[in-house]
């Protein structure tokens, strides 16, 4: 607990969450406004998605992203700007013969889900390091090897971070071979990822054995989803990483109560605090990571 | 290491692996008499593929395993017959487009992996507990929660034990979730399998992990592919698991030596008993499992 | 974290401490005084030790205990009182002669550390479950199986609930010996102490394996000490244990920050609630371990 | 699993063994024979106690090791000599009055348990790192922050490498403290000592937890007492550890079969073998540790 801790607010992800929280941003605007508001209450870095101002759902219009990070930028706070990278890859196959795909397929290659990385160089991007049944039914989230190999080569030449995105342990494996391969500029920067189902569930003695298996020199962070978001802050910090807090990943202060991700924010700074380690400002942050600020 | 270790050898998958070993049992002729070398050698159960006896690929050809059944039926000895259930799941995509399936992709139906089991009625199953990138390139194993469901359920009425094969940790929650849900029967059995790429990774750390999540009155055996298989038969005894061997998971019984799976039995019941546990015979592992005798 | 999680605040203990900050309380009337406060602040159990008021050093003297005691229950708040039992077994020996005996040593027996249990019955008492050194030097506590045994006994008789301080991984191991014994009512109560020189490191993958060796049924509280104490707090309630803090351990709010035992109590509440538990009332303490409300 | 393993066997021990199996060596004669024994069976190293002749009870008479050492120096076979240095640490006390100390007492300092270490220049010594209650009853074990720092000090100086014996985690954290001071030279060596009430119990995940503790360079083996001695060499293998067995920890081969030093070495090697690592020669265990060959 030596090193500052970088406190992620992942502000709306792409899930069917609209409905059940007022407080979940959807326009450019409402999602930039998140953003800012959370860099006020201390969010080292924002993570982004956008979603369609009409229907809610999440987004890969490169427009949309602009119109959010145009916002930010031009704000008075400057918090690390990390943006998923991670839409494109939902698959939705029929039970019954499996090799039909159903409504819901948002499948594209490695190299299609970046053009908004490549237009806006955030400093940071998502990789999403497997594939793996995502929730009940038939929804698989898609990302190959080869598809991976060739959206982190991409997303090296842009100078860009890859936040790569745990969703299991195998996902970890696969995260190390890319950082031996070269594809991936030290410092490695992993997300564990724990509770989403049907990956990596919420599990001290299993975050214990991830940590175990990164590389040296690794930075890594997790988050857990729903009610154990907040305590996770906690875990993660209790074992050397960084957070992330945020409506993406949970939509309550406590029992009841709906957050926003400004309340959110504060409540990881507390947490953070009250374990006696510090907040890193988006400059540590970037120190930390070695990033290269673009915009 | 009170109760008796049950000892699987896995005969010969559905890996390219043919033409790497002389070894490795192609016909029903060459399976059968494999398992009941292995059975001599000492192994409880056996773990069984077939092949085309022409290509020497997996096969889902039901009149194969039947030939292969009645012969190990009609043999002298009589060990636990585990038939797999998991082909059928193989989907390969084009990575520059996913949504593309190439040569090599052999998806269908939860229960339409079953035809087999269904007619033969062997005493275990295999049913895999997730999806998940199989190797390098663009290879998924598909197997979603609706599939999952519809098939243990098919398992449970046709008074099968269904072995769970878990690749990493969601799979084992999902199990878990199958088992709160009543779709399988006491004891549950889960097989971790370690070192499969880009599953769970051969780590002490998170196989002692995974053992802590699963749920009380358990049981459960793991195996750990190449190199690693021999030495991980110890690991699973020393916490509390059943093992498995066979040329399924590692063509080698020391750099250089190419193994059958009678040597590869041997090995297994020689490290088994060197930590002074005991090996099961058949009819104890089918006391241990609760397993229903058919044929 | 489906039930409440207990808070002890411990007021004084018995280190040389008084020297380094002005609010270890020393005098009674001063440590019973804490204790109200801690209880007012949060805390469902104050944990007591009695200091000579001369001289500031640790006293096993009854008539001090007595007053404490009496103050408290005669307050308007009704924490669990815990008293230490684990005075008296302090040995110093000559390096140079390890038979010699020098000054500090305070050594007696299991019996003779009772006295104040005894007399006042607090709902709880400690039992220190081994023999280790304690601090650089030549300080040794001790307490063997002999010493621990005839304790226990006595403890059970008096219909006091032992809390068995744990100050490393063989203790735990005597513990579970008392507990299979039967010498400790169930449910037992451990208390793993971590951090104290040489005894247990504050380290998480070792909290987490101590543990997983607790029997079922096991009640469990874990602290650490110095700038420790409070990120401890949260990794205790992760891995679904009761918590301790006060000035005992740690002197400290945080660096520079010299804190009251009302203070550390608050902040221990404040990271229980963080993390989305909640704290037991001395009436849910008191349903959780059993306890037998005396006085 | 990448370097070779180094093959321990400890001969003799100091328990009340004798009256327990023939097979124990008494007199130095017997030791010397035992041990080159072990080394024809493939010991990389032998572990040396002495025994009083008449009575069989441990010695720690520097005529008997002085005999021991010069059979096995001029013998054909060459194993690494490692000679106990933690006789001399015996306290018993009276459980009713715990000043009073008991026949069994043997006490001196940590000089006085160095000078056969100091005449005989063996490879290794061992330096027992704490203090802790050794069986039931009142034993226990002395061995104070002083009197280690002296010690280690004095076996720095005579260029013999101290095996730390870790019987707790609390005995680590100190032997990490000795390391950090500079009193031992690297690569530092830990033995970390399992089973033996009431220090760390048999526990894999306890294992695991230690070796995390461990710093970078470290070389360190494990053994386990009694009927867990066998299965822990693969434990120990498996986490990337040395190994140690023989008659000081386990009398048995198996259930009812009593063991000689050779068989149980013989154990150890195939053991080893079997989970595809090489035992080292004494000449790669010299290599790996950075021994200074004497005599
Ligand atoms: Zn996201
Ligand atoms: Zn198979
Ligand atoms: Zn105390
Ligand atoms: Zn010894």
């Amino acid at each position: 607990m030596t090193k500052k801790t970088i406190v992620t607010c992942a502000l709306t992800g792409a899930g069917d969450t609209t409905g059940k929280s007022e407080f979940v941003p959807v326009s450019p605007e409402q999602i930039a406004d998140d953003a800012i508001a959370a860099a006020r209450a201390g969010a080292s870095a924002v993570h982004i998605h956008v979603r369609n101002i009409a229907t809610g759902q999440g987004s890969r219009d490169v427009g949309l992203y602009r119109e959010v990070v145009r916002i930010v930028r031009e704000s008075d706070v400057d918090p690390v700007i990390n943006l998923t990278a991670g839409m494109g890859g939902d698959l939705v196959v029929d039970p019954q013969d499996p090799t039909k795909q159903l409504e819901g397929t948002d499948l594209v290659s490695g190299i299609d889900r970046l053009p908004h990385v490549e237009e806006l160089l955030p400093e940071i991007c998502t990789i999403d390091c497997g594939t793996l049944n995502f929730g009940e039914g038939s929804n698989i989230y898609v990302s190959t090897p080869d598809m991976l190999r060739e959206g982190a080569a991409k997303i090296q030449e842009l100078g860009v971070k890859p936040e790569m995105e745990i969703f299991d342990t195998g996902n970890l494996w696969f995260g190390n071979v890319l950082v031996r391969e070269g594809l991936i500029d030290p410092p490695p920067l992993y997300q564990l990822c724990m509770g989403i189902p049907y990956g990596a569930p919420v599990d001290a003695g299993l975050l214990q054995a991830m940590v175990n298996m990164l590389p040296d020199g690794a930075e890594w962070t997790s988050f857990a989803i729903g009610r154990n978001q907040l305590p996770w802050v906690a875990q993660s910090v209790l074992l050397g990483g960084h957070v992330r807090v945020g409506l993406e990943d949970n939509l309550y202060l406590r029992k009841g109560v709906k957050a926003t991700n400004a309340e959110l924010t504060e409540r990881a700074v507390d947490i953070v605090e009250s374990l006696g380690a510090q907040v890193a400002t988006p400059d540590e942050a970037r120190d930390i990571l070695g990033l290269n600020k673009k915009g």
